[in-house]
């Protein structure tokens, strides 16, 4: 038997397939029923094909051509992972934009047909691609998945047990939210309403899982009418405790599968919700013909996305334990390295998770630990692996990028450590990056601007200096949740693209970055609260509160290159990082380190000219 | 005869109309055939019927309602002008947005039906505004003009002559402008183009007009195919010289209003490019069926943006000439008033025509001079007239807003002059601006970026003091053409706003502003070109170079105020302002104030301390 071993082998039964049906092309995006950005195994169909392991990236197969769609963050990775599979790397110009559509459509001629698995395309997707290719003449099949088709060894569905996120840690009742959502659905004429967006379906029923990774969140899909919200997750992942608990606050359990049924008999008068951007094809591909489809957002992804004052406390909480892990962790780093003890990349991700398991509540990252040292730095989503990592040495720059789920919420935060002698250029790219990260986290601004409005605030010093990032400037972060969740983001104005409205309670990263591929990257990244700052004749203001606390070394700035304001927000920053995580920390080494790192500028500035 | 002479009969008359018509509503956007922004009187219906006399507004009447949407400039103004007239003013949220759709469409039961003049919207608000009503059992019709039914004194269209913008001020020649509008077409597979965008059709032709104030434009449309481009213009509008000139060049001469039946009869099998944005619904109304729309932008638009080197430096030659005129009639104003010398908001606008009148190549304002004394300077288009202005007195600020049409440029430029004592939020605030103004004129940016990517750029500093301000930051500037053209603009990104990325040649304005009703008005406004700034591993940067020359009155701001970075903006500024626009000036009062005015701010410190 053929275990299809290789891409080569891959590429040739799939080709078979697309023959075998008349295809004469094949979308593979990175895409599951629930349009998560952590795919389990068993859709993985992307990379098990190409060989890239990036979570984005969108494969299209012709029988002549094989490309492979990522954006910047992936463009070194994607460019090592792909090398000698014949497959080319197209590179986008905008992070997250379909422009392999724009490829199909002028390659496939008219009479062609382009299949997609329906299970892997949401709607709006399927409809915008659709209209394009039928203005050429050519067709859609979402009915056939010819991956699936040839994956003999496609990994099964996760089995992993749901748990019950405590109400003293959830704050808000499942029963209490779903009131919320059938107000919201009563506002949009709604009689029912299908949610599969897996952090939507945990936040409001207070439900938790492990079927990937980093992600707490378990496969689901929910409806809700009027009187029921049936819950459509694996047989046997709900205790029967849990189930009857469930019970008696208005959820049914269904079995996973069972999802197109349950849509099947809903009545013709209903009136379904769905966000046609967050639910595929092939869940409604049973719903019947007469029944009204609702397009909107979800409601509970803003109701999500605004945290309440006590749930802030909790993250508040959250900060000083993770901080305190962090300080713990890089500085036995930091002393390794000067020490010469032989220390790796990947032994960086194994002190940090210790320090972090230490913490109450620590439930495991909240995406894989990046510590890139140097030119690895430059991979703006670098994963050091037992093959290939580099070792630490007394001099340049590690980036370091990790967060944790707890109990109380959910961190990500990106410190520069200078390992030893930095050259003139690092100190100042350093530099330039905390000046937009200071910049925008400092910035006021009218109640009802958006993150894409709000942009430039955090690349104007770098744009200055001739440089850039080619990411977003940051994105929403979840509550014991997903580390990047909507519907705020805040990123560059794209054609078509949301401008959703930051609101008081929304966390947002803030997260500017400078790569010199081959050279060194740079990242700073907090994350910071929403908060309303004054009310004046012009209107509401709000502005950032920075909820992440963790020195930010400043033996690797120039100091120089901050103006005022920038000093004085740093040397603030540090006077509250000190005083908060000090408390937490019982080793007197921590805490003599910790000092050391909080110091204001200036006095860092004498100190290091005495060293 | 009732000669409608009051609004109530006016209304009276338009609902009876409405009556007749079976039409439940009527819309009368601010709009002609050609979508100017200065509309001929033929086509005031809306400031006939309502009163009010801004650029910007939409009215709807029903048979029980009548309301008038404008945007933020106009608050003040149209609150003053419908204040007892019964209609209801309508604030925008957003400006330039069409927010009476949704009042419509909230507004009009199924069954019934709007009324709009089909030579008064585009084709693409038609065709938004028939499927939101659609969508509600609503009706549209375009082919009733209600108002033009009941009004009987309508002035009729405009006669001025065309004339020649003569090659050596014009730089590029009309067929070589074809040219490139052919090889355009060709790219977007059209055999055939329709033009009716006043200010694209000069630019094209290198012919100008005045049918209408401050734009030098003429009523026509513009019809291109493979072997000919018709110009359509009203009977006697152009010479038999120029006719036989233009014969030459490949213009054939068709009366105004023969457009219809010269699209009627264009080939079935034609491709007709168009914008839907910029062709009203009743000009295409005789188009084949079986022609196809190739929908897209003017290729004239983005060419006629893009200025050349040598438009450019007759650009620096104007801005020069145009400085020159301000600094004699500024220096006039203010002595003036500081001599107790009675003088008016009206006699601003006189002194400093009168200066721009000496000017070779001068053609005329590019727009009203708006001078807005104190309080009348927080109503951004504020017009004083014969019956409505201030008296100077020799206290507090005085806005002045003007422009002129040069035969080799287009200048608008807004200053801020102190007339004596100003309190210290006055101060402030004229800093506040200003620090916007110079933080955007000096920002560098990646070439691809847009306007409203940059827009929070100048906002950022009046944010912080609570502050901002309702109307963009930036709009195009013609070529002896509208002050205001497309496509480019630098205002706060908008749902489905456009996203033109500025490139090297554009000319834009920079003009924040802090509007204080009842008190005081800021804006400070310069001219700029984007050009390339350096090219670094990051890609190009670009950045703007000012054009405006005029000094900013040092004794407005609190220089405090500033960081370091603005106030060497501004020396430098002023070095180059004086070394520019001395050698243009004869009278030695006139160098002596410009000097005093150009002073750096150190110096000027010094020399107001001594005074």
């Amino acid at each position: 038997m053929n275990t299809l071993s290789t891409p080569e082998h891959r590429f040739a039964a799939l080709r078979d397939a697309m023959r075998a049906h008349g295809v004469n092309a094949c979308l593979v995006p990175s895409a599951d029923p629930h349009l998560s950005e952590y795919l389990p195994g068993h859709w993985q169909a992307r990379q098990w094909l190409s060989g890239f392991s990036g979570s984005a990236g969108t494969l299209v197969v012709t029988n002549d051509f094989a490309g492979l769609w990522t954006d910047s963050r992936y463009f070194e990775q994607a460019a090592q992972q792909l090398a000698g599979s014949g497959i080319t790397l197209m590179r986008l110009r905008v992070p997250h934009m379909p422009e392999h559509v724009e490829w199909l459509v002028e390659h496939l001629a008219a009479g062609q047909t382009l299949a997609v698995a329906g299970d892997c395309i949401s709607l709006g997707a399927r409809s915008t691609l659709q209209g394009r290719l039928a203005a050429h003449g050519a067709r859609l099949r979402c009915d056939l998945d010819l991956p699936g088709e040839i994956w003999r060894e496609r990994p099964p569905l996760p089995t992993a047990p749901v748990f019950e996120h405590a109400i003293d840690d959830a704050i808000v009742s499942r029963t209490e939210k779903l009131r919320r959502v059938r107000d919201a659905m009563r506002e949009a004429s709604a009689s029912h309403h299908l949610l599969s967006t897996l952090d939507d379906i945990g936040w409001l029923t207070n439900l938790r899982g492990s079927d990937v990774e980093y992600n707490p969140v378990f496969l689901a899909h929910l409806l809700v009418d009027g009187d029921r919200a049936t819950l459509f997750v694996g047989n046997g992942k709900i205790g029967s405790a849990l189930a009857a608990r469930l019970e008696d606050d208005g959820f049914a359990i269904a079995p996973y599968g069972a999802l197109a049924e349950a849509l099947a008999s809903i009545p013709d008068e209903a009136k379904l919700l769905l966000d046609p951007a967050q639910v595929v094809s092939a869940s409604v591909a049973s719903v019947p013909e007469a029944v009204d489809i609702v397009a909107g957002p979800a409601p509970s992804t803003l109701m999500k996305a605004v945290k309440g004052p006590r749930e802030i406390e909790r993250v508040r909480e959250v900060m000083r334990r993770d901080g305190a892990a962090l300080v713990h962790g890089m500085r036995q780093v930091l002393e390794r390295v000067a020490a010469g003890t032989p220390t790796s990349e990947l032994d960086v991700a194994t002190l940090l998770h210790a320090a972090r398991a230490a913490q109450p509540g620590f439930q495991g990252e909240s995406f894989a630990t990046i510590a890139g040292y140097q030119a690895n730095g430059a991979l703006p989503h670098y994963q050091a692996t037992p093959d290939h990592h580099a070792m630490l040495e007394p001099r340049g720059l590690l980036l370091v990028d990790s967060g944790g789920q707890y109990l109380g919420g959910t961190t990500d935060i990106t410190r520069m450590w200078p390992l030893g002698e930095l050259g003139s250029e690092q100190r100042r790219d350093v530099t330039l990056v905390l000046k937009g990260m200071i910049d925008l986290s400092r910035a006021r601004f009218p109640s009802g601007a958006s993150g894409p409005q709000l942009d430039a605030l955090a690349r104007a010093p770098l744009w200055a200096a001739g440089a850039d990032y080619g990411h977003g400037t940051g994105h929403g972060v979840g509550y014991f949740l997903n580390v990047h969740e909507g519907p705020h983001g805040i990123r560059p104005p794209a054609p078509g693209g949301a401008l959703v409205p930051l609101q008081p309670g929304m966390i947002s990263s803030i997260e500017p970055g400078l790569y010199k591929a081959g050279r060194h990257g740079v990242r700073h990244e907090n994350l910071a609260v929403v908060q309303a700052v004054e009310q004046t004749e012009f209107g509401d203001f709000l502005g950032f509160d920075t909820l992440t606390l963790c020195p930010i070394d400043t033996r690797a700035i120039d100091p120089d290159l901050l103006d005022a304001a920038q000093r004085e927000w740093l040397d603030a920053y540090h006077a509250r990082v000190e005083s908060e995580l000090a408390p937490l920390l019982d080793d007197p080494a921590d805490r003599g380190w910790l000092a050391e790192r909080c110091q204001p500028l200036a006095m860092a500035a004498a100190t290091q000219a005495a060293a």
